[in-house]
């Protein structure tokens, strides 16, 4: 199935460079500048002739209706916002890459049996609001009243926030879809990683959006005069956070050719007293482990704990382990991962399954939808940065295997 | 050789009170403070019969002529300044135990060959000048032009300081002694550590004044998203910083019971972005290295990174040095050490050789004159803090092997 690669380049230029002059490449939700691109990208969506208009949590939709009005709608697209800087390719990918899908179906008088509805949902990046996802969680009915009374530092609510991009917070129910109420969400994407770069394969399949668990761990000894303490009397924290840091890299090391690799990260690290002259008395480190696969994650900070223990309690030390955070794996649905392997397949593009570390809107819409993701290349990986950067082929490659995906679940799924 | 003992802890409990009562036990040099403890201390060694004055650099003296005008003086003493918080017994117990060697002997009738002087050495604590150590740098020729023009934060310079003081820093030249113009330098202090308290023996001789070598270490890797790289990609800052400080307290542990131990200690680490989802790109670090063998303070980091190079290049891990600071180690004269083993001895009182961690007056001094230290232990090995305690009976035992170390001196030196 052709697309229009050019067109989708342009476009991808077009709403990258609606952006905050000063700081490329920045359209922040919530602000004026992305009502800009939202006017624009309205514009390019009723210009394709889709049925235009937003939900009332500000989800932007596009319908290209199908021939079987009883069946579910395939839901393809991503999010038009940006963090500050990082924004050409994150996000805009996936719905330019969903309009050019629904455009090239529509011009070649394709008409799929499912209605096809292609999404930009509302500020799927972390805003001054303290929260990500916030369109795909109304979606999935996880938009709290709590949620929409949350302020950023100006003053301003969610609630208003919505009604400012044009939603209707009073009426943030009717954006929930019923469970199984959608057929399929597909969702193109940057990998913001290097592992298609490094193996030179131009398709992603997303095998799961990685659990996060995060945990702040203390290593207490005790701080002394690093002249007066001979080293079999210290306690030294950092020795202790050091062993921490080696083992958990290597144990992480060990899972990279696992269907589900584990990542562990010590992120953070706060010494006290931090001095030259002190023996660390106190380390305080952050602990994060992403993978797919779920008692992975949960039992990676304890069980490294529990065989560092006697180490540790040897060198006069003691640990304090806190939960911070513990977010479970979000699944690709098996029969969605087929058809984009299918559909790569037939265009002769290569493919590598791959979990994705970042999290993503599908992690919402999975709540109550079968989800898929493509991943394409971007340049060393770089993501969330000025630097961040594909090619126009790759940008096509990404598209052909969506429209693909789309036309193989329109004939597969009921 | 008997000492009052009760006269000993009075003083100190006496002088120890002279503090900034809201953050006790503190008597900063160049105070009104430090003036009221020092006009205390002038007036007790007056009445212990001591010709008293200060010389051009602001030290405080109290000489006990003896018998032999053509003998070298023997100089004993310590600093009646403090830290802040932290000077309840560090510095004066030198001092007043001094005094009261000085005092008994007099007392007694009991006539020296040499003359004895009791010495308080001017802001031997780093001040806000930015400088340790003045008053002996004075005696020892090396207190420069330079460091008299230093200003502290509110523009007073050290020459100001001095003068405040009631020195006279037009005639500095005047405080040096020439070079063998004493015949022995011995100062009774805390250990500021906690080998004597953990061994049970009451009095420590000090081998050498340590060397101390800082260099900063600068671990550069990559920082990536936490997320989206896969462990075999990353290019750890931290992991690398780990194997260092690892190391560093391997190859530190393994010189214990070496006759010149050698401690490392990596006190300060700063990693960046230092972000829980970040992978640390970079990893600053201090390494402090401290010893009475010069030779191997100046060899321990450059060794540790050529043996681990290969290591961290293997993580992908680049590693740059910058030397920060490097003072010699200065060693005790053997005589002087043997007459406190002796003197200990006599009393009956267990002793042990162990290096000086911390700086002392004693590294100036030593430039031109032999020196000996005596340590006596402190409660849980607590300096520079509130909590720094010694019982009557350790200070006592203290002045005790300090007046026979002095009498053994006076009747072996020329």
């Amino acid at each position: 199935m052709a697309i229009d690669q050019d067109r989708l380049w342009q476009r991808l230029e077009t709403l990258s460079r609606i952006t905050d002059p000063e700081r490329p490449w920045t359209r922040r939700s919530f602000t004026p500048r992305f009502l800009e691109g939202r006017e624009w990208l309205a514009a390019q969506f009723r210009g394709a002739g889709l049925e235009t208009g937003l939900d009332a949590a500000g989800n932007l939709f596009g319908r290209l209706p199908g021939a079987d009005p009883a069946l579910k709608p395939i839901l393809i697209g991503s999010h038009s916002d940006t963090v500050p800087s990082g924004g050409r390719y994150d996000g805009i990918l996936g719905v330019i890459a969903a309009l050019e899908v629904a455009q090239s179906l529509g011009e070649r008088g394709e008409r799929l049996r499912h209605t096809l509805e292609v999404v930009d949902f509302l500020a799927e990046e972390p805003s001054e609001f303290g929260l990500s996802c916030i369109g795909s969680r109304a979606l999935a009915g996880a938009l709290s009243e709590q949620h929409l009374a949350l302020a950023r530092p100006d003053g301003m609510t969610l609630r208003d926030g919505i009604a400012f991009v044009g939603g209707r917070p009073d009426e943030i129910a009717s954006a929930r879809r019923p469970a199984d109420g959608v057929a399929a969400y597909v969702e193109l994407h940057i990998e913001q990683g290097r592992v298609l770069e490094n193996e030179r394969i131009p398709i992603g399949i997303v095998t799961d959006i990685v659990g996060i668990r995060r945990e702040r761990i203390t290593v207490t000894g005790r701080a002394d005069h690093a002249g007066a303490t001979p080293m079999p009397l210290r306690a030294d924290a950092l020795v202790g956070a050091a062993k921490l840091v080696e083992a958990a890299h290597e144990r992480a090391l060990a899972t990279a050719r696992d269907e589900q690799p584990l990542v562990a990260t010590f992120g953070r690290i706060e010494v006290s007293p931090n001095a030259a002259n002190a023996v660390p008395g106190e380390a305080v480190l952050t602990l994060e482990v992403r993978s797919g696969n779920e008692a992975a994650v949960a039992a990676f900070g304890a069980g490294l704990l529990r065989d560092l223990r006697p180490t540790l309690e040897a060198l006069r030390l003691a640990i304090a382990v806190e939960p911070i955070s513990h977010v479970a794996p979000t699944a690709c649905a098996a029969g969605i991962r087929k058809a984009i392997a299918d559909a790569a397949a037939s265009l002769g593009l290569a493919t590598r399954n791959l979990p994705s570390g970042a999290g993503h809107d599908g992690v919402f819409v999975a709540r109550t939808e079968p989800i898929g993701m493509i991943f394409v290349p971007c340049l060393d990986g770089r993501s969330h940065a000025p630097e961040e950067s594909i090619t126009p082929g790759q940008a096509g490659d990404g598209a052909r295997v969506l429209a693909e995906t789309v036309r193989r679940l329109d004939a597969g799924l009921g």
